[in-house]
């Protein structure tokens, strides 16, 4: 199947000490709730103060785990991984937490993001005669945080010389001897979440929906430039690792990647993004609707906002297929509708003869939306009105999102009106940047215990994608430096072939 | 993890003759549609007229066939089937279809249901001197058709006299070298459609939901002891294979096995599980509640249609994990709800604080109930009411699902006020039998185009698992049947181990 | 790599009856050394009188097996098979033994050998109104015994039904809930021995060389026609199943197939090659040589006869690798010796210099010994004088072994001075048929204990392969019969690619 | 299957610079001959002059490589590495060739051999702030290479700083983006040869047997301390890269590591194993023996050489199992002897009655010897004098062959008398250190084109596990550093599990 029309998001991590406590075990949970960022591969590491222990492997995390290889996984410290590959390349030595030997014993690192200076500190690093065995950025500060100061010197003191040099997205989680680490850039561009087990002592995670399947509760969210060190005993210590920057939260964590029941900025994601529907009812109504219906399940919360904002009835129009597996099968040319028919099974009964507003959630290449226009009105749709909950992608991002170069993406060469008829819809209306900011940061009438987002975050979000505006002063002009290298070391390892990942976010 | 409280289906079946199409492929996309139906195992059997290619594997249909074994399998005649095994075993050579050579060359045969004479079947056979492979219905099938009336006897014959002697559910598909065959059972249990490709050829399928994705139309419904032969040009004749008996078409296709874009007994299957919720609003209302949410996704229509009639919001209290594949780590005693917790993730933005009705489409064994009932409270839900979108399952099936045996059903061995303490909700309420035949019959505000009701399905329906009123007038004092032969034949094939299928239906 | 230039050999059986003893594991003990009459499958089914466990599997005994699988093969009965494909398929569900369900309980059948009138016992069971599940014989066999006579008829009975029908090699091994059963056929084509283990409970074998591995010892070889019934008390009782006809022991069991330590008619195996090529010494000399070698490992037996005869010295000339696998990989043009060279090492300090006699237990197609021939002069012999302990063959194999057909054997079609010149040797010389005859039946100077050869193994052997007469009234004209049917139902099956064999006898 | 009673060695290298030639596949076919040195896990990297490429796997090289793997390796320098762990470890990301980025390119690295002061060479590149990500000493290698001197630096001037640091056995292959390179310890430990293709180009192997299936000559074998360049038009120059140390060629190698027709010390193995067999027969007759048989198949050279001195006849006393594969099935306690007899099959005929001389390679642990001087004793051999064709093993290797720890080698902690006991023969017989030399050293009566000894190999072997005399100054107390890396780091990746290599060497 193609690649489905979303952005594509680079990793989860997962950080405990837990003096007492099976942390593999909690690990494993937590990267299975972390699992829609990244269904590539999967790794624990552990430590029980001396040794470290890592198991890592392709494909899903519920895949990669068995009773048999998480029992020898001992120690009270762990950090994990799920990740979905920025380049392309699935491969095992490529999996995360990576984990060397140092002078002050093992140091693994997990890592969402991505660094647009790599090259640089490659180059420093081949310079003073360090070989390097992967493209991974992770290699690269896994070297700098080895080669910082000294030997004895404190991993707090070297984590602040890895951000005085490191620039780009990332929220990284380290395991060393004594304690785990969480660090988040000084733009806060990906999510990072503490939380509290019952016992008292404290875990990491890229989102707080990591936190409810192994009994934790929420904290708070880690701010930008922050460093979260969890010692030996379970306790935490909050230390500023480096200055903040302008804050640039990813506004696509809000408007896609995150789970929906994951806290962000403050709120449930799954209120946010009804709040950013209710802001598109009102941006761009649809007054003679009968049905209001999602292109699930990314965009059936903003359809529940924009149906209750608009006072249109919300339904099913669109059944998402739940074993979709991968296939690579080629549908004949008489079937060249069967890809998107394959995954979406349109309702007749409930479309005939209606006036129907399709909610989205993004459109990024416009692939997928065309075909879907098509469906329902083959399934006797009267007219299709395509509402989009954020503005038009423009732009690519740096900053480890997958969403595509520039030129695949359609808002980037064709006005709305072009898009809108390309995709054969009656009309087509995507949420302004105003109204989008405004959903995010203001509180709304679903205000409650969970609905107060943070002073902070007020206007603090990267809309690079949408603005063209980076956070960075020098933006890569190509993203092509993994292909030079990959040029130099051409890695056909079986590894490749071992395991491929089913059932891709949808 | 656990299996699922639900009732689980025994097969889905297609068959296709098109001159001219590739139909292996065409197959492939057919049974991609009717994967609900059957996740352990998936083939497909084609044939030019003379030869018969064959492939089956374990796993979901995407595992189980690709590019490469696809291009063999050439002709113009195939049948193919997913199978969910009703006794548990996952072995390759249960695998379906099965194929023999006869006299008349070869029989290809894929079967949906279950004989409850089985037992009698196989004892005349092997007094007959056949010796039986397997122990399933299906190799017993295959004996009865080969060795029907003699050599050069025409297959309809053959059908026939099989019809004659076999008794409980049975939807086939047959593959010969004239063509291909599907049968109804006289109860006509199990559903059957045919559908018209776009070329004019045609093609028989458990469940209409399977046309679309080839680009066929569906024609009608094939009738209880039909039998429709597709010859080798492609070309459909009905026979009556036996007189039809007292219709019994298995309710629970209806509330919980289709494919809600599915058309059973004349509507889509979508809008019936819509009436069943407004019936269920009618029958138990809850006139304070601010919120009517689903347990995703199969209570999501019938949560839609009480949320209409009753006139409260619905939205989305609970998210379903789209990851889950199987897993067997044990949680830690910490962790008893993590199974749940992993499966299902609640929206304490939209509970909290309100007063929510919970509705499902059915309680086989009450092991999940209980764990979301606490999950909804613990996200902030005031008053959590539980609605059930049928009656209550007091009797096990012996027409091919899986449901549960006597002593599992909650219902069986408790009252409805029994089961609400158990569960720990503030009311539970059931459809009545009266309400959920008055909304699988009568047509209603939602009727149009895919609204008619047929006359013959007015009470048409079989409802043992409520009622324990049997269709057959003997019923198995037990399932102990197929034990039996296990315990003669224990097979410990290795091919169990090679494919365990993921993303089983949740 | 090309299949060695060698007869193929179609299969080893064994059973037992042991009350108290780990028959499964014992079997697989001895299968393990039965492996080189079959690498492609492997399988054991035990009985504890009433329940049958079965695992069979692709590849080596020692894959195919583990203690996770043994460990539920509980019984006292058991029989095994190791499985080398005669019509080249791969298939797992035509890995034996083959179990069916019967009025009177379990029956597994394990096979060595080929029903030359398979096509007519097929014929009369479709007839019958018997669908065929698979294109092998012993699927033929079951059927035959399940229904002959009727229910209750004791096992005895139906074998010698069978055996009146059967025409061709069959070594049979059944398992009943009641017992064992040994059978060989009435000419007596492939061997079975009988053995006693140390409790006094008594075993099968294709192979003698089985029983020490157990801890047996062997008791004698069952003669033509006879079947032995070992009890559920492990005692057995050997009977007459028909009448044996005109003896054919197959000649190459002792020139080729048969380990060096097994015992057959009445000798080692090594000490009848070694007379082979001792007889090969006294008929072809070659009065000059410096140094007799063999072609390893299966011409060594005869090489160091020659060479006591010759009285010439023995050394090894060619070593053969150990670890060949299976490799797939072409060479480059310029290295169209790398096959040959990849498989012998020939030893200049050993060669050069040297006129060399080169053993051969016997010649096929000829494709190895011209390479062979050339490896010799490059690596610095004079003279190379190839010798053959076995006639020339000139005909193909209806009994159950792979040689080649009609138009692949090299001597069919090519004079002894043709193939001479075709390897490059610088003479060639086969053993007589009088003087192969000789060597086998009459006790020679090495003789002791296990040297009387049976009276009745004078004369008995089939050398049709030498001489074209057949132990056969009617002979097939092909042996297409397979492919037939194999273009009736072409298998695709996905088991084929699960394991592939290694370690292929050399 | 127990650890066979032999030493381990611990991996073959290749490297070949040839312009215009399918390097990869040359490789391929170079490994399957050098399989004998490792089976574990096997790779091969190819370079164009910019880009590498490299494939690794556990298992055969026959496993590891396909033609789909081997097509993408494009280039005309590659290196390729069998491996055989010295550590017990089976990880694919031990596998070998490792490959890093440095400024002047990719480099790759083969290693055969042991560091005896890795710890210090780790130790200081802790502290320099390297972060190393495995136990291995190619990784200490790789950064030292990459570290040495600064960019642009040539290869050769860093491989002799690398040779100024590195202590203990290493023959290492080194791919770069201008040129192969082979290099050989000081000492000479581990053997190297120079080898000539039919186009003219060059290519390096750890035995010269890896030639003739790639139809390349030996050129000469490479000294101790030399570094033999292959530049990108297939032209050598030699290098001294270290003053030569006190030669120190391994004897085990001669003994029973080197496949019998690769020459070494300029004389084919084989004939060198003779005239260890014919010394042993000098110094330990058996004047009344009847026959001179081998345990195969490392001991048959020897055993040969012995019988031709001695005039005795050799004859096959035991017969190996070809098909071993790898078993874990446990023999029941009636079955103690079951391992032994699965491995080596007696023959009575040949023993029976006779006294028998039955010669061995060499005996580490002892505990094969026992059960094999049984099995002849059974099979009825009325004396067994065992011969052993090297003095005995008293000390433990630290320079690459893993062989036992002290306290399991046999003749550390029995003298000879008690040996003979313990193994149950009639006689038992070592050689002595000055005839092994005598044996290894002089020109003897077999004498010819592949017969002259160099002089600079008289005397220059490394005996130290028969002396304690080891060729460094300062030996490893204990060899236990790889354990203390392995307790800070252990992996569980389940790349162990992925392949297992079978047919490893008897």
């Amino acid at each position: 199947m193609n690649p489905p029309d979303s952005p594509r998001e680079a990793c989860g991590v997962f950080a405990i000490s837990a003096p007492g406590e099976a942390v593999a075990r909690l690990s494993f949970f937590a990267l299975y709730a972390l699992q829609h960022r990244g269904q590539e591969a999967a790794g624990i590491v552990t430590c029980d103060g001396r040794t470290a222990h890592v198991h890592k492997g392709m494909g899903l995390v519920s895949q990669v785990f068995t009773e048999e290889n998480l029992a020898p996984m001992t120690g009270h410290l762990a950090i994990g991984h799920t990740r979905y590959s920025t380049t392309g390349s699935q491969r095992l030595r490529n999996a995360q937490p990576h984990v060397i030997e140092t002078m002050d014993g093992p140091l693994a690192l997990a890592h969402n993001g991505n660094l647009i200076n790599a090259p640089q500190l490659r180059r420093e690093l081949l310079e003073r005669g360090i070989g390097l065995s992967s493209s991974s950025d992770s290699e690269v500060m896994l070297h700098l945080l080895a080669g910082a100061g000294g030997p004895g010197v404190d991993w707090l003191t070297r984590i602040r010389v890895l951000m005085a040099r490191a620039e780009g997205a990332y929220t990284l989680v380290l395991l060393t001897r004594e304690g785990v680490y969480g660090v988040r850039d000084p733009w806060g561009l990906r999510p990072l979440a503490l939380g509290e087990l019952e016992d008292g002592s404290f875990c990491l995670a890229s989102e707080s929906c990591a936190f409810a399947p192994i009994g934790a509760r929420m904290v708070r969210e880690i701010g930008a430039g922050e460093v979260v060190r969890i010692d030996a005993d379970g306790r935490y210590q909050v230390h500023q690792g480096a200055a903040p920057r302008q804050p640039a939260f990813c506004t696509f964590e809000q408007i896609y990647f995150a789970r929906p029941d994951s806290v962000l900025a403050g709120r449930q994601v799954h209120r946010t993004r009804q709040a950013l529907g209710r802001q598109l009812a009102r941006e761009a109504p649809q007054p003679g609707a009968d049905l209001v219906i999602a292109v699930p399940d990314s965009g059936t919360p903003h359809a529940i906002g924009y149906a209750q904002e608009a006072g249109i009835p919300f339904s099913e129009g669109l059944i998402k297929s739940r074993y979709i597996g991968r296939t690579f099968i080629e549908p004949t040319t008489a079937l060249r509708q069967a890809r998107v028919a394959m995954k979406f099974n349109p309702l007749p009964g409930n479309l005939s003869g209606r006036r129907v507003v399709l909610v989205d959630d993004s459109i990024v290449r416009g692939t997928t939306s065309g075909p879907l226009v098509q469906l329902l009105r083959k399934a006797g749709a009267l007219e299709v009105h395509v509402r989009v909950a954020c503005p038009a992608i423009r732009h690519p991002c740096f900053m480890g999102v997958d969403m595509a170069s520039h030129d695949e993406l359609i808002a980037a060469t064709h006005s709305v009106e072009e898009i809108c008829r390309h995709i054969g819809a009656d009309s087509l209306a995507y949420l302004t940047i105003e109204g989008m900011m405004a959903a995010l940061t203001s509180d709304d009438e679903l205000g409650g215990d969970l609905g107060t987002v943070p002073d902070d975050m007020v206007g603090g979000y990267c809309n690079a994608c949408f603005t063209g505006q980076y956070p960075f002063e020098s933006v890569p002009v190509e993203l092509g430096r993994k292909d030079v290298f990959d040029g130099v070391l051409a890695d056909a390892d079986q590894e490749a072939a071992a395991a491929a990942p089913v059932g891709l976010r949808p």
